[in-house]
């Protein structure tokens, strides 16, 4: 990424960033280290009260980088002392030996000594170009500005550092009642090159002051992601870094959360989910946001697999480019998915527009309506498999000049 | 495709097409039908001596076309008769519902009449826009002129008439030294898009004048098709119509071919990879062919895994097409592959150059070297897991601006 920085995304939300609720208990601070960038920050640090309790979900690649080893190596103990997490942009620290967590073991030890917290309890992330050692004394020269600056309301500063081929800062909240008092949920991601199916997402931080325990907020952590962030794809590439750290401060009035449903997982759905959708919406040259549905399967995994078969498709995703109702690459799609299929029960509808059925072209099908209609940012796809009732959602980008542009050199 | 066709691949073979022996047995023609492109060829037929056995390997989606699954339903009998193949570019005769296969029994019926066979020894194939009625009465009104036009000379014909997007005609030619005679082997195939792992290819025809069973036909083909055609992939889609008929018509004076290895199987296996590699070699947009090879996995089954993750990657992919080294996304791949793998165990090479070893960048490792061997049109990307003994070798092509080209406004 160099000095030709990337336009906003044309399917960024109209209204900007949004006002994040404050969530007590937590302050950010933002800095520029200089790690790979020059002119913006590109080091967040997040302060964390005692008492907080963090989940995280992670990257299945078989190629973590250090900080994600590190992360789960941590997860899951010490909530009776504070906690922090930080992060820089420009370089994954990723395949990169046992240099790579030496330099975790510095950077979080530097901040645990800052603050004056265990290690055990410092998260650390890191995304950029893979391969190259992390110039972590650069973030650990910082760290006295970095902590110096720590305010509660400065959440939108730790998202804009974390943007690498980013255009816009992502972000997403609610205020949720309580039994009690108000709780209030902000989280913040970024994205948007090697964003896949069966991981966790790229960076996300969520923030609550809601009071619940460890494991049911794990637990919580772990079904919504399977409906959410494992159900966005950009161009089928996992990365090594996939990070989800979600914290709860307990610091709301409201009464302690002891069940798995409820408004509380509702409003951490909708943020997810809106979180995961921005991620897609700034996918690597993306111009088109496609919601793909897929109905009446075999079973709900058969779905997903459809579903990610047509988002994951190169054919499919230049021929959206190319505002090309191009349905018979819908099929094509669903042919190799693997999923149980009957060609001559399939259905296909472009937003209300049916394209397909029985197997063949619908009577009433009108190429140019169906031309106008994927002219629009956002457009559906949905097929409907005719066997059962299996269900699934998934979203994802179309395939443009622009993402070969953005990878072809991404490095120089 | 309009009247803008793509040049010539930059990859297509220098020697242009190839002089491929005369099979005795079989005669070739073709024809302009018009099915849906205007001033070229688009219509093959190949009719084939009594006594030809024909071995075949199809697609494995589960939204064939009609003439695969006719193929499939006629493939394995009747060797007592002639034979015919008959195949049209420009309409897939796919997602066509009951007309699709009626289509199908109205042109294998006429071939049949024509040439006075069984129609249950007629094989067909349509290769183009999937969704779209045959205009199949276009086809049979030239049966005629194609019929007068058969001689054994005019494979290459036959080659260009089923090309769609591809650039170039791909033929591939063997002569092996039988027990008794020379045995023949000649084909031809087309690509160039929807080529994808797991499916036998897309059209291929292959004819040897070899005596041999056409158990032992198949069995050989089966076997070799897994190690040629299902080690390529351009975009990792699958077609709805893949097909490779292989037919022996018995005419050598070789002795017969009774066992599984020997010459015949090796000349056949490298005209099957000669011809895989052209359709790659024209893979919609491809400016570099690469070969990636894997060693050291724990099975065979992973070595394939992870040659397809790393073929397969859109991110690999561009970085391939900006000539840049960027083995960071080849790490990537390994890790997303689902193959098990040991980040501190792998070594990645391009060409021969160490890029990495034991999980980090190789001390000797120049960015400079790696920069000019990308430069290349050809290229060899080596990863060994350190893990066992499973090995694979897959080849793809890059991912350019070209490609999406073509597939955003194919159909327009």
């Amino acid at each position: 990424m160099g000095t030709d920085l990337p336009l906003v995304s044309p399917l960024a939300p109209k209204r900007g960033f949004p006002d994040l609720p404050v969530i007590s208990g937590v302050e950010f601070a933002a800095v520029e280290a200089g790690v790979r960038y020059a002119g913006r920050t590109d080091v967040m640090l997040a302060r964390l009260v005692p008492g907080t309790v963090i989940a995280g979900v992670f990257t299945k690649s078989a190629t973590r980088s250090a900080p994600v080893l590190d992360c789960q190596a941590k997860i899951g103990g010490g909530d009776e002392t504070g906690a922090a997490i930080i992060v820089n942009s420009g370089n994954a620290n990723a395949f990169t030996g046992k240099n790579g967590l030496d330099a975790v073991a510095r950077v979080t030890g530097a901040v645990a000594e800052t603050l004056g917290l265990p290690k055990e309890r410092v998260f650390s992330a890191s995304t950029g170009v893979i391969g190259e050692p992390l110039p972590d004394e650069r973030i650990t020269e910082k760290l006295s500005e970095l902590c110096a600056g720590l305010a509660p309301d400065r959440i939108r500063d730790a998202a804009d550092a974390i943007m690498t081929t980013d255009t816009f800062p992502k972000g997403a909240g609610a205020v949720v009642k309580g039994d009690g008092g108000e709780i209030r949920i902000a989280g913040i991601a970024k994205g948007s090159g090697m964003i896949a199916p069966d991981m966790a997402t790229m960076l996300v931080y969520i923030f609550t002051d809601a009071r619940i325990s460890r494991p049911l907020l794990q637990q919580m952590l772990t079904e919504i992601t399977a409906s959410t962030f494992n159900c966005i794809t950009v161009d089928s590439d996992t990365s090594t870094s996939d990070t989800l750290l979600l914290a709860a401060t307990g610091q709301s009035d409201a009464a302690e959360i002891t069940g798995l449903q409820g408004p509380f997982r509702d409003a951490l759905h909708k943020v997810m989910l809106d979180l995961a959708q921005q991620v897609v919406k700034d996918g690597e040259g993306a111009s088109k946001f496609v919601e793909v549905q897929v109905t009446g399967a075999d079973t709900d995994e058969d779905a997903h697999r459809v579903g990610m078969a047509i988002a994951n498709s190169p054919l499919v995703k230049t021929a959206v480019a190319g505002e090309d109702p191009n349905w018979g690459r819908v099929v094509m799609a669903v042919g190799k998915s693997g999923a149980k299929a009957d060609r001559d029960l399939l259905s296909i509808r472009f937003g209300d527009i049916l394209v397909a059925e029985n197997g063949w072209v619908s009577p009433d099908y009108s190429e140019e309506s169906a031309a106008t209609y994927m002219k629009r940012d956002e457009l559906l796809i949905a097929v409907d498999m005719g066997l059962g009732n299996g269900a699934a959602k998934v979203w994802t980008c179309d395939l443009t000049h622009r993402y070969i542009e953005i990878n072809a050199d991404y490095r120089s």
